[in-house]
């Protein structure tokens, strides 16, 4: 007697409806093309005839082919997040209870607890949080600036202050405005800029697809512009808005002031503005630019990431994790920056736990503390590992937003690599079609000193730079099926690091 | 003296560039990890000393791999829409202008202008437009409907009537509800279905990726249910809202009477109604349901095809088309069903005419009039195809949204099929990383019957269905950058058809 295992019915079962819902890309949704209950259940009879073929071919096949058994249990996963998740409702939540999350503010300490909550409610062995030291910048009064043109004109600027900026003084700064388009155009322009609003228009070119390297090609105009325009006496700066498409909204975002040069004040005006500026700048006729900030680094405060962990049943002192951060800017409620992170590293540990699976290694989710600004929660998580000589053998970090998954990028050893690429075929159902090379997060990057293999989700970039940092990162720019897909992806790639190791 | 071509130069940048940019997927965008400009110029000075070595090799790979040529063109046309595109605007002014296009109405009359006037504005070498006639259904006063439950207590339903349905009397309907799940469930209920309203509560199934499975599976109860119901003595007709999530926006649709059954007006409710309503009724909770309409049938009108054509240079007598429908529901602006797609087919044209680029094969934007009801557009198109006797040797619709782009689908002979596929690769930097078997659309669908090969553009579905049919299909859940990139990849499979031929 052929005895059908669970695995084999569920590969037939598989098999046969792969065949019919996941077959063509073709759209269907014309006047009489749709496909009947009717015309499935004719085609189960017919189906159920080749059974008994089918069963036999499995039983062999089996032994044979032991991914059959991972694609099962990552459809299985997938199916329960998609029709079971709650990292959306988690989302809405943390967006909505918490607010922003910036590091130092009352929306960071709830969302803590908030998380916290969510952590223990799905059922996780252990949740715990982890202290650390965070910043603690202001914003203060909504910051407000213009470009005074010739004819005594004046137009008012959509901007805000860089994180961790420095105020202007109470009277705000006014000055000519000098643009550069590249570091060695303000270097060419050296002292000449002495006096002066220096105006970085970098726009972020919009013929690379994969959006995240147009922004660390001109991210360099925010992250180290102030700085470079102060080593030549410049007053103030405006920065382009990191944003890919022109609209009105500034997109704030930490700038790192170097200890050598004066700290000047320093805003992030919209691409809108800028064009508009560039525009009356070619066109001589902007007679100086004024803008007005009263943010503050005040010192820091107690923060704290958050750990949920389920215990591994074989291997407990291997240990997975899969995180994102907590933290968030301040002109919004960072749904996409890291909101979605963190719910779907939560989503992961539900999903399994939710399908009663049991995994062999140690997984923990993590909600990080402050990546935005200096990355301590990210130095804690390390240096506890550490400490307790933990056995960090992977890390998966969500922080591109919650859109529809793209591919997973590794850092890892090539054999590690080659086994991980093993994988890859399994995802293509799911929408993940590539396992590249190289990819990570900030938070986890530190993890790179134990020899963990660093992992990076990696969704679709076209609509993130439309939110990332701006009052438009908000829970309704979320959309629950990407989210949630993402979410399955990621919880099946920790599923086949927890059964087989790295 | 080794001359370096254009093409050659531009396969150089390519490279050097594509190394650049299109690298790992990897994610920088911590504190310290910006790809400065420096980095790059010092980059480029190590690429610059194996620029004589390269070129060497280009010159002799060049005629070993044609598909370099391929791959430059296609690169510039994406270059060019990601960068110049107008589709975004174009939707805009289709949106905000036109308003709703449902077929015979105002709105549908302003787009074919609008759409004409886009066409003329590309510098495309004929407009013009093909009459049919169109039918004429209106909605009339906003619907209502309650549920009835014990205890004297009411429910309101979010609820619209399907389209082409017929109204109640000026009273409404009122009637116990019977729930079905299945069209054999319906069957075996029978004629106990007499008098009542039948509910039908076709989930679309959550864990089906390619969404449009779900919608083909579950769409039976809209397009078919009211006169299956009917054929049983139903007086009305509930169906749950083909929407893949849980909220409270009904989503209408067409419903196809059969002439045999009597005519039973039919509204669709929204996913969390129906939820509502399907566990009152296993509770035993409900007394009746209620709902009146007062949409009505009108004599059809006269409507139109918009046609804009580039004439080829080498074989204007094979004409390739592409093309989407302008015609919408009338509940929200057809942003996505199918703003997109018209501005899509536009974008095709214009990107290719912005390049100065002569196509060799005949190339037509269509937008096609009166997909969501009876097709006479595309029957239309076809009629004038026959009677001129033209050689449609391939169609593109775009008409499952303007989301970031996942595949084409391609229905063709074997032959043609193989040559399609050595293009697959092409497309892979731009974000489509599948040619599958089978594809088309409603509108090109009719074309099968001269040979045509069709092609469906396959956009990522996770968001179609949220928006499809409801007041959400509005311009602003459109992201530009999602919409130029779908037109940009259908641009270069148009170049290549056209350079290639089928």
């Amino acid at each position: 007697m052929v005895t059908v295992t669970v695995y084999q019915r569920e590969v037939l079962i598989l098999a046969v409806y792969s065949n019919i819902v996941h077959g063509p890309w073709s759209i269907d949704h014309g006047q009489n093309k749709f496909i009947t209950q009717e015309n499935v259940q004719k085609k189960s009879a017919t189906i159920m005839k080749k059974f008994i073929l089918f069963v036999s071919i499995c039983f062999y096949v089996q032994i044979a082919y032991p991914q059959n058994n991972d694609s099962i249990f990552i459809k299985r996963l997938v199916d329960e997040t998609m029709t079971n998740g709650t990292a959306y409702k988690n989302l809405k939540r943390l967006c909505k209870e918490a607010g922003q999350r910036m590091s130092g503010s009352k929306g960071f300490a709830k969302s803590v607890t908030l998380t916290a909550e969510m952590m223990k409610k799905i059922g996780v062995d252990t949740v715990y949080l982890q202290e650390c030291m965070i910043p603690h910048w202001v914003r203060g009064e909504k910051e407000k600036g213009q470009i005074n043109l010739k004819g005594n004109k004046k137009y008012d600027l959509h901007l805000c202050a860089l994180g961790t900026s420095v105020a202007t003084s109470p009277k705000g700064v006014t000055a000519p405005i000098v643009e550069v388009k590249s570091i060695a155009e303000l270097n060419e322009l050296g002292n000449t800029l002495k006096g002066k609003i220096v105006f970085f228009n970098f726009r972020m070119n919009p013929t690379y697809i994969r959006v995240f390297a147009a922004y660390g090609e001109s991210g360099v105009s925010r992250t180290r512009g102030p700085s470079l325009a102060a080593k030549y006496g410049a007053v103030g700066v405006m920065v382009r808005s990191l944003a890919i498409n022109f609209n009105d909204y500034p997109h704030t975002g930490t700038t790192r002031y170097n200890d050598s040069f004066p700290k000047i004040p320093a805003v992030a005006i919209s691409t809108n503005d800028a064009e508009f500026l560039s525009k009356e700048l070619r066109n001589k006729n902007v007679v100086n630019g004024y803008f007005k900030t009263s943010c503050q680094n005040l010192p820091d405060v107690k923060g704290y990431n958050v750990v949920g962990e389920i215990r591994g049943s074989e291997f407990p002192e291997e240990i997975i994790t899969v995180g994102g951060h907590l933290d968030s800017w301040d002109l919004a409620e960072g749904a996409s920056d890291d909101g979605t992170g963190v719910v779907q590293a939560i989503e992961v540990l539900r999903t399994i736990r939710n399908l009663g699976l049991r995994p062999k290694r140690t997984l923990r989710a993590v909600a990080f503390a402050n990546e935005e600004i200096s990355g301590t929660g990210a130095q804690k998580y390390l240096e506890q590992a550490k400490a307790k000589n933990e056995k960090m053998i992977f890390a998966l970090e969500s922080d591109a937003g919650g859109f529809t998954p793209r591919a997973f990028g590794f850092t890892s050893t090539p054999d590690q690599k080659a086994k991980i690429m093993e994988w890859e075929k399994l995802f293509r159902p799911y929408g993940v079609y590539e396992f590249a090379e190289g990819g990570g997060g900030s938070d986890i990057a530190p993890l790179k000193a134990l020899g963990t293999v660093l992992c990076g989700f990696s969704p679709d970039s076209q609509r993130y730079f439309d939110i990332h940092h701006a009052a438009t990162d908000v829970f309704e720019n979320v959309s629950e099926r990407e989210l949630h897909l993402g979410a399955a992806n990621m919880a099946g790639l920790i599923w086949l690091v927890s059964e087989h190791g790295m």
